[in-house]
């Protein structure tokens, strides 16, 4: 049973991975050393591909400090790897540095870096795993989907009014949704390592697919400007400048761009649009959750936002459960956030009548 | 000023009146009578046209239980009405029964009704004004609306998947809503004392109208079925059973259709469509709030829930604002909720700029 104590640390640790962690192929750990009795003696988090990892990064600490870890405890919140990558295995260096006692929320998924909590138990050291354990999984719920499935989890985000389109009759649509929703936007992108939309949205709207700052500032980090169609691209697209890396995906196969996402360790993958494309990874069951921006205001007329999925009567609704529903911005600013999951469990029948939804 | 005892007597009759009140001409009111020293001596509230006031309720259970009110102070949720109209004058009610001192919550808006409080000043009694005012103008909205205003406030209620759909392309919507919005929808007709639809939603659907309870049966209290529009009503239309009144309103002006419930003393009508009257309605600037249940389900297709406002560009855009957006029902019954009004400030311009939405 792990400590209260133990417990708190692990707390810390998530908020340290949260805080200091990044979008990308690796994902968002945090550790804290503790002395038997409960004492911090370091702590470390992994900043992503190419830096320490956590326990890597707590061991250097405390060595920089000067601090002797034999006999500590390691809290971390993801298993320690057992594999060499960009950097050793984290199970050999804590048990080298003479840790006695690990408490871990995560096991690992991956199952190339798994296996460390037997290292380590092999080595005589105590582990206990699964503290937190929840809040862990939900901290990295993306990466943890792409390691198990092999595939980028995938978003798909949208706008549109209250009477569902994007746009007005005469094509304009600036602005459907707030500033505040926009920026929402912005923070939503900053945790996904891929930004993806289809030829026709880069054609049209020509968009600069980066995640800015309130003052419409790009951040130093920037995820992958994905574009997927045979189509070229227009020379001076904004999507290609240098602001941010750019990859054009020359097919029509959602399952084809996964896997070469995959391939280049993408995790996370934002969808824009268009309603074309977004169409086509409903169709072929690739869209694992929905962020509908909603704003107040009614056009009845003009562009739906969600274009044809060849349902053509009611039995054949595509379903999904809300998980939230909530307000971004105040006043004029305020939209509706909606997030969704698409549905697992069957709809239950109900034996309600009446003549209509009236 | 009034004392803690006196607004805790406050929030009791604000209780009693939104427990034992009704949708329909009048208030909902209740009223507690206090000792000088804060005992609770009776309590009363309105049930509705033709029952007895609020205040003359409390003072007949005092008398029926043998209680002197001489020198007692009557905490009130609306001001003490100073007319004859279906019962007596309330102020010279308490004004005869001894009363020392009255706490009013708000004032009474209808200018027929109005001057309780000058009455009772006038009699030597001390009047205390405004106590919980806004709650108590928060449980009377729609009715303060209609008799300040002449009309009644008008609630358009819609039902719409998450791309603004309300049927799918073969013309079938059962179930677009899932049973736990329509429950909630039930609760909202209960509130009003009118529910509104066009002809053509009673040709296509045929809907009953009426409120009813889990169980799917009638309430005892039905608001008035009035339906709008040139046709005739098909004989052995649900909507002129006898399981509640209706009426048809054989015009296709809202102002006028709303003058006729207005002289009926209608105060809060639930406009339920379709899509032509609910356009009616909203070019005609006569709705004051929005309900839309969004159901979590995607169509791509069919009928769009609002209809053709002959708004052709973004600018001409219908802005509404939030006022609360939650989730009714859980799991697979979870459908969103949004309640919104028509704006009345301007949108503030913003300079935030992209290449579009995406
Ligand atoms: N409401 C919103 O949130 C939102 C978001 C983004 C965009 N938009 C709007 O959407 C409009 C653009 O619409 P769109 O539908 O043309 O954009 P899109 O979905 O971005 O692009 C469609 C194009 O993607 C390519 N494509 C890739 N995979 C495909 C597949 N499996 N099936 C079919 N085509 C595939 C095709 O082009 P190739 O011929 O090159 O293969 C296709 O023409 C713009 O006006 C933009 O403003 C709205
Ligand atoms: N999604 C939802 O929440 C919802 C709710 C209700 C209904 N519906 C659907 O809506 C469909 C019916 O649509 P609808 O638009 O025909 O229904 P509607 O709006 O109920 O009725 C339209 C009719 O109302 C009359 N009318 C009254 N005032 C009018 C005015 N100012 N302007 C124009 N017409 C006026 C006209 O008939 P006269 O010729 O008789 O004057 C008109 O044809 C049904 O299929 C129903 O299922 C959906």
């Amino acid at each position: 049973m792990a400590t209260s104590t133990e417990r708190d640390a692990m707390e810390h640790a998530l908020l340290l991975a949260r805080m200091h962690g990044v979008a990308g192929p690796n994902p968002r750990v945090g550790c804290v050393l503790l002395t038997p009795d409960g004492t911090r003696l370091a702590e470390g988090y992994h900043r992503g591909a190419g830096t320490p990892h956590a326990e890597a990064h707590a061991l250097a600490r405390a060595a920089d400090a000067g601090v002797d870890v034999t006999g500590a405890t390691a809290v971390v919140t993801l298993e320690p790897c057992n594999h060499t990558g960009r950097t050793g295995p984290c199970a050999e260096a804590l048990r080298d540095a003479g840790v006695a006692r690990v408490v871990v929320a995560q096991r690992d998924p991956n199952p190339v870096a798994a296996g460390g909590a037997a290292t380590l138990e092999a080595a005589g050291i105590e582990v206990e795993v699964g503290v937190l354990a929840d809040d862990a999984a939900a901290l990295n719920r993306a990466w943890t989907f792409a390691v198990t499935r092999g595939r980028p989890f995938v978003t798909w985000k949208f706008a549109a009014t209250l009477d569902g389109r994007s746009a007005a009759a005469d094509g304009t649509s600036r602005w459907i949704s707030s500033a505040a929703a926009r920026r929402d936007t912005h923070a939503l992108r900053g945790e996904c390592d891929v930004m993806l939309v289809g030829t026709g949205t880069v054609l049209v709207d020509d968009p600069r697919l980066t995640v800015r700052d309130a003052d419409d500032e790009p951040l130093a980090a920037q995820p992958l400007r994905a574009v997927m169609g045979l189509r070229d691209l227009p020379e001076g697209a904004r999507v290609l400048d240098d602001e941010a890396p750019s990859l054009h995906l020359r097919t029509r196969d959602p399952h084809e761009a996964l896997a070469t996402l995959a391939a280049r360790e993408a995790r996370h993958v934002f969808l824009e649009g268009g309603p074309t494309l977004a169409a086509a990874f409903l169709g072929a069951g690739l869209v694992d959750e929905v962020v509908v921006y909603v704003a107040p205001m009614l056009l009845g007329a003009g562009r739906a936002a969600v274009a044809d999925l060849g349902i053509t009567t009611i039995a054949g609704a595509l379903h999904l459960d809300v998980v939230d529903a909530s307000t971004v911005g105040d006043g004029p600013e305020a939209n509706v956030r909606l997030v969704l999951r698409p549905r697992t469990t069957p709809t239950t029948p109900t034996s309600d009548t009446d003549g209509g939804d009236a």
